[in-house]
C-alpha cells in the first residue's frame, strides 16, 4: 500500500490565476516525504544526526487538474529506485473529495556525506528500511 | 542569443543544508520568464489583458551544483518548442563569478481562455514574436 | 480554551542560518487562521462564495526562541478584537516538546467586499460566530 | 537620501485574491535590506566570515493599497535605529508608476555570534558603517 499524506491547498499556495502555484505543489511533496521516511523509521533527523543528507539532483511535476484553494489532497508517496547512492521517489496528487488525480511528480535525491559534500553510498540500515517498503 | 536575466541567491532561498531549496529556483525560472516574454514585447499583462494565460502542465530542474546565499547567478532562457496550444522554454543557471553551469530546467506551458479554463490556441501577435525570436 | 494546531517546521522553512526563515513563520499562522475559522462554521471558502474575503492591513511577530527542522510546534489563535469591518487574530507559537513559547504574532485583517474592493463590515452570521467564540 | 530597491511583484508572490500575498513582501523587504548593507559595505557575507549573524526578533508590516502583479515597486530602506547589540530597519513600498506609498515594514534583527547563538554587540566597523549612514 502506498503512504499517503492527507494535505490541503492554502492561501499562499495560490496565485491570482485562482490556482496553485506550480512550485507551491514541491512543498506538499517535501512534507510527504519526509512524513513517508519517517513513518519509515529513517526520517531525515535520522540521516542528519549521522552526517548523511539527500538533496536533490532532479524534480519534475505534472500538472493535470487544477487545484484550488481549500482542496484537500492526499499525496501518494511511492519509492520507486533504490541506487547506491539515490532514491527515486514518486508522487501523485489526488482530490480527496473525486480522487481525481490531479498532479504527478518525482524527485531523485544524492545521499552525501554532509562533511565532504561528497556522493556517498546509502547508509546499510536506511537502505534496509527502504528495500523492506519495496519488496512490500 | 539567449536571454540572461541576472540574478542573486536570497536567504529565503536557502534552507538549512546551506545550499538553495529546490523549490526557491521556480521563482528565479518564473522572473526570468515573465523577463523574456517582456522583452519580446509579448508579456504576460498582454495575455491577461485579452483573456488568455499560460498555466504550466509539467516543470522539471537538474541540480548540478550547490547554489549557495549571494551567489550570483545568471538564468538563460531558451524557447525550446511552440506547439498549438503550448510552449515549452529552457532554462540554464550559470554562476556569474565561475561561469559553471549550475543548474538546467524546463517548463511547458499550455494556453488557456481564461473564461472557459479550456486549452486554446496561441494568439497569432504572441505565436509571431515567438516565432521571430527561434528563427534568429 | 484558545484553537491549537498542531504542525511542524518543513525544510522549506529553514534557511541556511538552520533556523525558520522568519516569512515561513506567516505560512504557519495562515494555515492555524484559516483552520480557526473553519472550526467555527465560517471558514474562508464561506466569506468568499457571498463576496466577502479579508485582506490582511497589518502583521507583526516576535521570534522569542529558535525554530529548527522538524521541531513540532502547536500555533495557538485567539481572537483579539473584532471591529466593525476588521478583526484581529493573535497568535503564539509553542514547542510541543517543552511547551516553550518559540513566537508571538499578530495579524489584523480588513473585511471587504470583494467586487467593489471596498472596506464593509463583517457580515452577521459571521459575526455572531466570532463573538460566541469571545464569550467563552 | 534613504536606499532604494527597485524590484517588482511576481506571479508567486501574488494568490488567488489577485493580490501580493502579505508573506511575500517579506521576501522583497529581505532583498532590500541585504542590498542597503552590501551598499555600506557591511553585507552579510562580511558578517558571516566573521561569525556573526543578524536573526529577525521582530518584524511588521502594514499594507495599505492593494499590491498586483508586474506592478514595479520602490522598496525603500531606512536605518531606524542602532542597539548595541540590535539593528531596526524601516521598509516603504511604493508604486513606482504613482509615487503612491502602498505598504510600510519594520524589522528588528539582534546580533549573534554564531558558535555560541547568544547576542553580542554588533561589531565595530560595521557599527561605524550603519552609523555613517545616519549622520548623513
Amino acid at each position: 500500500m502506498p503512504f499517503l499524506w492527507r494535505s490541503r491547498v492554502r492561501f499562499v499556495d495560490t496565485d491570482f490565476s485562482t490556482r496553485i502555484h506550480y512550485s507551491a505543489l514541491f512543498r506538499h511533496f517535501e512534507i510527504a516525504e519526509t512524513e513517508f521516511l519517517r513513518s519509515l523509521g529513517v526520517g531525515y533527523a535520522h540521516w542528519f544526526e549521522r552526517g548523511f543528507s539527500m538533496p536533490r539532483v532532479h524534480v519534475e511535476a505534472d500538472y493535470l487538474v487544477p487545484l484550488r484553494f481549500d482542496d484537500e489532497i492526499d499525496v501518494e508517496v511511492r519509492l520507486e529506485r533504490i541506487g547506491k547512492a539515490s532514491l527515486t521517489l514518486g508522487f501523485r496528487v489526488i482530490l480527496a473529495e473525486s480522487g481525481v488525480v490531479a498532479a504527478n511528480g518525482r524527485i531523485v535525491g544524492a545521499c552525501i556525506d554532509v562533511s565532504s559534500g561528497k556522493s556517498t553510498p546509502i547508509p546499510a540500515d536506511i537502505r534496509e528500511a527502504l528495500e523492506r517498503v519495496q519488496a512490500e
